[in-house]
């Protein structure tokens, strides 16, 4: 497939089905939140560079369908868990399970959508499962453990960007990387140009996740379909506010932590000051050169790739459109 | 091995050195808390059972470990998540998860807790992996199939005793009836046998979870360990009320509708009240009658295994310790 929104399509068009048939199953109350949480959609990103993996490697991507549904049931079950300890309210402008439900029936349905996640993994080609498995749930743990350190750094004050570097690797990167590799691995790719694909997805994910901190405050509003600022109001350790802390100067210093610890604020007064702290520290441009070492890398491991240069391109040009990304 | 303690303390050992490992595993306050729940403890039942059935097909059953201490953990996963959506402060004497950490570190535990289940269980033979998974992770899902069903009957009037069993057969037999299941198989025992076995293990489940709801009333408060008739002043629906409400006439439906009904009450009042309707009722000697039928089915599945009677045993001996427990 030689564009990525062609596999999304693909993709979705037999998720879909999948999504009414768990809908139906009985007890409505378990299986019910779960397609509804699987409904609610998203870029199915992770799924469809799977797929694209695969695609490289073999004609016959179907095969590796279920696994891919078993990595986006996956990371929906983190998103769901997540949107509970956050006590997130929306997600893409519905309500979140939690709160169209209650939490115990969002606790549980996380839980059986991860058992349910491994369901369908167990479904993938068989020959390679016993070591297709480990690497999904080593992957699934490392997302897991991503989460504990965002959780941890809430409540710390001395975070350095090392850290937080590595928080988002674990959190986000870990997880595109996987699937990349999985998607090969399925279609008998050889170990070195999955680990290839794999460091592509590491680095490709790093990127996505700096692009979305840099859209929380740089972002144009009216295509961020979020309210800009977001991060700066909540006190999130983002790269932009760990970076700023390392740039600025004492002065500087001390009016972030000024505005940091003040529990009352004006929102606008407070994006508008420490966006100005962002502006002279240089921390855009920071993050956008620190994108594009990460693209870089990227786009080296796609070089090596044993495959013939045509059929990189899709992910060519989505490591390039994570770069660009406006939402 | 001819005595399940014996299993259980072979498994105990082993286990102590995992979770030794897991406690000390980054990021901490994600894998201390699982280390934490692992070595609260119990009574080990389910790999123990599924040692002890791969005992009687293999003289190796240490290949089976890994699977044991996969379907330990997974239990030990849904307890802390249930004990959550329970909001239960003690388990085992000692404070639960959310409550000696928090609710958010205990959601997210759990979650890795279940996600490692499955990266134990891949590490047992693979050659049956392909076969097994599935068998887990429908075992699992109906786990969560069944704690649904239990939390639906909290605010329903209408629950029959056939859908009590359901539930129970769910949350209960089936994880001891897939834990010995799976050790036949990992042990190459034939499927015959392997189907025995899981009925075995559905009969001495339901015949448990029976003795458990008649302890809480009918047992010896010294050696049960927990306060007698909890399940009564919680209006739980175990097969005890279910079949008291079957049993009785008009006048003691309206009179177990009155005090299921009173939202203030005195403790030891209550209770005697419905002891003395389940007295009247005969309550106690249907769960027993219903108990020895379970009873009776899972000897004739254990008649029915292919390996020679002095290996059954243990197993013999447990459906009959089953029937006899009082804690």
């Amino acid at each position: 497939m030689n564009n990525l929104n062609n596999v999304v399509a693909y993709f979705e068009a037999a998720f879909r089905k999948e999504i009414e048939k768990i809908g139906q199953t009985v007890p409505q109350k378990l299986y019910e939140p779960i397609a509804y949480s699987l409904s609610i959609g998203g870029k199915r990103l992770r799924p469809a560079l799977m797929l694209q993996a695969a695609s490289m490697y073999t004609s016959s991507i179907e095969q590796v369908l279920p696994a891919a549904m078993a990595i986006e049931i996956f990371h929906n079950f983190t998103l769901l868990h997540d949107d509970i300890m956050d006590k997130a309210e929306v997600r893409r402008g519905l309500p979140t399970v939690h709160k169209k439900y209650n939490k115990n029936i969002a606790l549980l349905s996380g839980d059986a959508m991860s058992i349910l996640s491994y369901r369908y993994f167990a479904l993938c080609n068989d020959v390679r499962l016993h070591e297709l498995l480990p690497l999904f749930t080593s992957t699934a743990l490392e997302v897991c453990e991503g989460q504990q350190f965002d959780m941890d750094f809430e409540s710390r004050d001395n975070v350095t960007v090392e850290e937080y570097l590595e928080m988002i690797r674990l959190k986000t990167a870990v997880l595109i990387a996987g699937s990349l590799k999985i998607g090969a691995l399925l279609a008998n790719a050889g170990p070195t140009d999955a680990d290839l694909l794999y460091e592509y997805g590491i680095n490709v994910g790093l990127a996505f996740q700096l692009q979305d901190d840099w859209l929380d405050t740089f972002g144009d509003p009216d295509a961020f379909g979020k309210t800009i600022g977001g991060d700066i109001c909540a006190n999130k350790k983002t790269y932009l506010l760990l970076k700023a802390y390392e740039a600025c100067n004492l002065l500087m210093q001390n009016e972030l932590t000024h505005w940091l610890r003040m529990a009352e604020f004006d929102r606008e007064q407070k994006i508008a000051a420490i966006t100005e702290i962002y502006r002279k520290t240089g921390v855009s441009e920071a993050t956008r050169n620190l994108m594009k070492q990460y693209h870089e890398k990227s786009i080296i491991a796609l070089q090596k790739l044993s495959v013939p240069a045509a059929q990189k391109n899709t992910l060519y040009a989505f490591a390039g459109e994570v770069m660009e990304r406006i939402k």
